[in-house]
């Protein structure tokens, strides 16, 4: 799919009118328009032609209908926490930030469910709920906005429980490119009315309409949390610990894996004394007699699979200070050899093929020579390889680049996908064909351009510009 | 969305032309093609012109390039069960059998998932997973297909534990009009990859292409399950137990309701001796130590909401007795008034508007005179009214379906749906505009369009034809 042609005339009428309707919350300035094209990743900057802040639907109807008129392209922006380039903008256009539709609208605490606007950040809506009783349970770890959460199809470490932003997103409201608002479903918990709208706008990356309400299905605070750690002779061991956790029925919370590379950034960057073996992590949620057997049960799997060291807590402290490795690990992995910038990498996989994909990683690292830990939100077969990357040695970049690709064709090899959480974006724009084919790229190209026809909706991403007819 | 418009000597060409690729296995004979337009309902019978029965993808392929040749409509058939006219031919064509695409392709215990054609029966496939430890949680009552369970988003008792369609299908292969094989995902738990082609195809009833594979998401039989029974003072206490036992994080596997006038009907077609007030049934699965703590806590809250007679037990015979109420109920209904047909209705609403629901039903029933018993998957808060209809009196038939417009209205009204889990078909295709709205509706034209540009995939379904222009 090419990028919409640029018209610079039609760019300045757009943002002359944006300007006359939004005034102040129209910005133009270069280093606000760059630092809405950065993205928390490797990726080069592609700035917007102007920024717009609304606060309203109506307000973002208003901006469409301007921007569609004259065909320039709309690029929504949470959170700025995208890891494929989501937010930038290689064709120009408007950067709808929405920091400020940051408004929970309605909590419904008999229903377990709230309607919030996109901006609202996802730490937020759990401050918002305390009092309640529930929270919103998804966790892509990033502070993200839940707009760009749903538009990414986010996830995270507790998915395996809760499910991702595919099942936590009950209906919502978006403005197509004509300008038009679609409301996708009510609050039924379950519908069979017609397409499923909903779940074709999660996970669309901005590349059909832009989310401007949400309804989001929430979760009662479990009674009693627990947690444990424990040590792996090797992956494989672990693995096949999460494999039997998993049939066994037991409804882990969280279940996460560091391999040994990771352990060892921990152990340096947190002065902890973790041994130099795969650890499993595991938090489970329930009533206190459930945590309890949780755990028993797990602990007596894991002794099973050779595990050493099974320690588990349901105190609130002592279970961070157990978590610790995890939370540090992104830092951690940074630390390994400080100065470079982290390529991450967001396959997923069918569980039983994971033991054979991480050591597959590890040994072409090595070979490689590239520093890549590998961190897992393992109960669903979706790991991360930290790559550690000089961007300036250009054949370390190169050898980085090869490496990436070569994991995303082993992740599909395996029946596996290149994007278990981070979405398409530019990044893995390349990928998408290899994983799915052309007949589903060409069905997806006949619903964009159904839907959007000028391609003014986030051009240039999840469609691979570079084997792409016109629009 | 019109009809597309009847060509006779297309149909006959297309009809030749299978019969010659298809020989015995495509058949034209007046009982067997009212057969596949008859479905479980009240709906009049619309015939195909033929019926095919493939075993293959490829024949699938080969059917629907024949059929596209002459723009003549292709309609899936499964088990027959659907209730919304899903399987007629309103505008002619050919109805897919795919009863002899019966296989078990693949299973994968270790990921617990496996790979079936779509014209294997839910049953079946659990018969066939009994040695593996796991088994298939979706059940709608019906021995439906999992191929037609896949195309009308259909879910059933255990909903409110394992989810619906929508949740258990991972990935499908589908033959669209144009006669390519479009695969939507592979076997990962989760995917971030692109636009959701598989819950798009999933609940899209035949219009937008033929499943002719799926994989299945799985779980492990748990190693205990325990069913409760309680009978309820009045609908309101029993809704608002079943609210406290949701926010409390309960694991329910089923939760069901029958209201009064269902235990009236289910004591007399089965002898029973039930409390002539609302009846909650409750089937928990997990640990020994896990049913009872679940059930204990359940007891407590009935209590607590004024239940009488929580009874509960771990025992599988005891179970099904306990149970026998539900199990009874669809026959017990029949036999309030013999002789009767059955008008299913399917709302779904949020929890907290299920007992205001609920008596509005009963109390415009009452009023009309119309015998209108509630059966509803309360954790969903979905019920079917299964009003009992002598189609022989006009009177009576014009009621029945003005009530059903009006229930369908006051669901919509309640942040609701008309259908939780049968699908729009026919016979709600006229409610469905006003539940979403013409944004909607425009946006499933367009993908429609997109896909299926000549309208041959099962016309006449989803889309209103009574307020349509053309394709």
């Amino acid at each position: 799919m090419a990028l919409p042609p640029r018209d610079d005339a039609a760019v300045a009428r757009a943002v002359a009118a944006l300007d006359a309707r939004f005034g102040d919350r129209c910005q133009t300035g270069a280093a606000i328009r760059d630092q809405h094209g950065h993205t928390a990743t490797w990726m080069p900057t592609q700035a917007p032609d102007a920024v717009v802040w609304p606060v309203t639907t109506e307000e973002v109807q208003a901006l469409v209908r301007i921007c569609a008129a004259e065909r320039v392209p709309v690029i929504g922006f949470g959170a700025g926490t995208s890891l494929e380039g989501h937010v930038n903008a290689p064709a120009g256009g408007v950067s709808v930030d929405f920091t400020r539709m940051d408004k929970v609208l309605a909590v419904h605490a008999d229903d377990m469910d709230c309607t919030v606007q996109p901006g609202v950040a996802r730490k937020a809506l759990n401050v918002h709920l305390r009092d309640t009783g529930l929270f919103f349970p998804v966790d892509p770890g990033a502070d993200a906005s839940l707009g760009g959460m749903a538009a990414t199809r986010a996830s995270g470490t507790n998915a395996v429980r809760y499910g991702t932003m595919r099942d936590a997103v009950l209906g919502l409201k978006a403005v197509l490119p004509s300008g038009e608002v679609v409301t996708t479903a009510h609050r039924a918990r379950k519908s069979s009315a017609g397409y499923d709208l909903t779940r074709l706008m999660v996970g669309s990356e901005g590349t059909l309409g832009l989310i401007t309400e949400l309804t989001l299905r929430l979760h009662g605070i479990p009674e009693a949390i627990s947690a444990a750690t424990c040590s792996f002779p090797d992956v494989e061991a672990a693995c096949n610990a999460v494999i039997a956790v998993l049939q066994y029925g037991v409804p882990v919370a969280r279940m996460e894996m560091l391999d040994t590379l990771t352990v060892k950034a921990v152990n340096a960057y947190s002065g902890l004394d973790l041994p130099l073996t795969p650890l499993l992590l595991l938090e489970f949620h329930g009533s206190p007699a459930g945590v309890a057997e949780q755990a028993q049960t797990v602990g007596e799997i894991a002794a099973e699979f050779g595990a050493a060291g099974f320690d588990w807590t349901a105190d609130a402290e002592a279970r961070t200070k157990l978590w610790q490795a995890r939370h540090d690990a992104y830092w951690a992995c940074h630390g390994l050899r400080p100065g470079l910038k982290s390529m991450s990498t967001d396959v997923c996989v069918p569980v039983s093929h994971l033991a054979t994909c991480v050591g597959a990683v590890q040994a072409r690292a090595a070979a490689e020579g590239l520093a890549a830990p590998v961190l897992g939100h393992v109960g669903d077969g979706n790991f991360h390889v930290l790559l550690q990357v000089d961007t300036g040695d250009a054949a370390e970049v190169a050898r980085a680049e090869a490496f990436v690709g070569w994991l995303n064709d082993l992740a599909i090899a395996h029946d596996g996908t290149c994007t278990g959480e981070h979405g398409i974006g530019q990044g893995k724009a390349k990928y998408l064909p290899r994983e799915l084919g052309p007949e589903a790229i060409g069905m997806m190209r006949a619903i964009k351009r159904g839907i959007d026809p000028h391609n003014i909706m986030n051009p240039g991403k999840i469609f691979d510009m570079g084997n792409a007819g016109p629009t």
